[in-house]
């Protein structure tokens, strides 16, 4: 056993709109060999996502707000380099949240890791993405907070993304008519290739009135369900279009996440009552319990073909606040990944 | 068998805001003996109810537009004075739609008539109030929309008013922390006379942030239940204290029936994802399945004293349009009605 050297992002201050890159700090630091009931890890992958931005604020919320000088955390996989815990061994695949750093000893549980299993004939970065926590989130969202039924049509905000492209896929499995949203030609072709049947493109329709006409042009009928990453405008643009007892999974709202100010609500929201809408925001964790019928699901799904994947892949762990900042402007058509060995 | 006369109230021409007196149009007519199939009522109470707004808006909705130039319409009792139908008799008490007018002649299913039950000891008015209705939507909304579970801190915006005075004691039947909010020091007091625990007056606390402080004192813990009839800032405040996974039912939006153009809607909807809100609209209708669980309830705990309800009661039909009027304005403690005869 013997110590590595790890290069690890630390918050340098609290974003304040759009984060920069004078919002981190690039900091080196000694990763020793293991303790009693420690893992040794080099990262090889790591995740940025958009719920990242809630917890460099400082205020409560489900997860705890990031320390300024401290690394930062999320979601990794690596290998085990030493290990002094009777449950891992050299070379086992780890996913934890110790993520933003190249390498780390700590104990297993100090940093939610957990062994992934061998043999699945999936690439290790799609345990941060398709077959991980964005993945379940999409899942979740769609299947049980959304309640999908077969012959739904259903609008997906965001749906070049991680999860979007995830629900899109998932709702034309079971059957259902699916108009997508996402920002530029090149991710627009990317949602239909997913099997979107309309997909509009949010940065032509770049206003109000021509999402909403978009849209309706696209669901001519309206809507039974809403899968939104992107609050705002799409928010809105979705009560618009709903029809009755519409149901809609609120997973996120990345348009307002480096907001200064707070931003004007739906301004329809009476239509909440007259057509019967139930809106449901959700948290992934709140869901795990779907863990093995979602891996099972998936591990078909994927096996068949029926559901694709793609990784948008900066190099390198100097890469990632890059990588983390361009997913507000929509860098990214599927996982958003930092490779770092 | 004899013809009678009867006045009514047609829409004159749709509202433009708060509705007038020049909306309306009092219309003379003749009610005919009851052809075949048919009954002839003289109505003793009609009811004014906030949704009726809606009706007024040439637009498509869970109900049809009033039409300009024919009656009105909404929930009304009376008894029968003429009977060509078989399951009816001259005195026999019956709920319809055929308000705002003192008598008319059809055949029930065009009315949606039912004859009441005989010897419940409730006054023939209840049926329009606690015990049809706004009761049911009350006990639906709290119930079944809000999942209401014992312990629960709720918060019931309009907590004077017909449906709101109902929710406030179910909740209390239910053993829940009660908030209410209401206009003005007399209906503060009548809300906390049906046993809330507090109730802020809106008047009072009339900025967003006002209403926001007055409610965290009440609740400085936050809400498990908000059972909206207010909207606008009551919503934003509920979002705002809401615990994680707190629950709404949406019944109405008052603040906003008269809107000329569309409000902002609450600044705060990013927090439906972090909290995990779970946001509902009903509509009474949808849960006529309740009725015999309702009324069986509602006997006892009428009976029990365990319930209590008030009405605001203006007398003859000419005062039917400023009945509804003084529902925006919140001229009503408990349900506003217009006895007829």
């Amino acid at each position: 056993m013997t110590s590595l050297t790890s290069r690890g992002w630390a918050l340098a201050k609290r974003p304040v709109g759009e984060p920069t890159l004078a919002d981190f700090d690039l900091q080196t630091s000694d990763v020793p060999a293991p303790g009693a009931g420690e893992i040794q890890v080099r990262n090889s992958w790591m995740s940025v996502d958009p719920y990242m931005r809630g917890r460099m604020y400082d205020r409560e919320s489900y997860v705890p707000p990031f320390q300024i000088g401290e690394l930062l955390q999320g979601g990794t996989v690596g290998h085990v380099t030493a290990s002094n815990h009777p449950d891992y061994a050299e070379g086992d695949l780890v996913l934890s949240m110790a993520g933003w750093r190249e390498a780390w000893t700590a104990a297993p549980e100090a940093v939610m890791a957990n062994k992934l299993p061998a043999g699945t004939g999936l690439p290790d970065s799609a345990f941060l993405g398709i077959a991980g926590m964005p993945g379940l989130t999409a899942y979740a969202g769609i299947l049980r907070v959304a309640e999908l039924k077969e012959g739904d049509t259903v609008f997906v905000s965001g749906a070049a993304g991680a999860v979007g492209s995830a629900v899109v896929q998932i709702a034309k499995i079971k059957g259902c008519t699916v108009i997508g949203s996402a920002g530029g030609a090149e991710k627009v072709a990317y949602v239909k290739s997913l099997g979107a049947d309309a997909c509009v493109d949010y940065r032509e329709a770049a206003t109000y009135d021509e999402l909403l006409a978009a849209l309706k042009q696209a669901a001519p009928k309206g809507i039974d369900v809403y899968f939104d990453n992107v609050g705002g405008d799409h928010f809105q643009a979705a009560i618009e279009l709903a029809r009755p007892f519409a149901r809609m999974a609120i997973c996120g709202m990345i348009s307002q996440y480096n907001d200064t100010e707070p931003s004007p609500g739906p301004n329809n929201v009476i239509q909440i009552v007259g057509k019967q809408l139930q809106i449901k925001g959700f948290i992934v964790s709140t869901h795990v319990d779907m863990q093995p019928q979602f891996m099972a699901d998936m591990a078909e799904w994927i096996g068949s073909g029926k559901l694709k994947f793609e990784e948008t892949v900066m190099e390198g762990v100097a890469e990632a606040p890059h990588a983390f900042i361009g997913l507000f402007s929509g860098r990214n058509k599927g996982k958003m990944l930092v490779k770092l060995s």
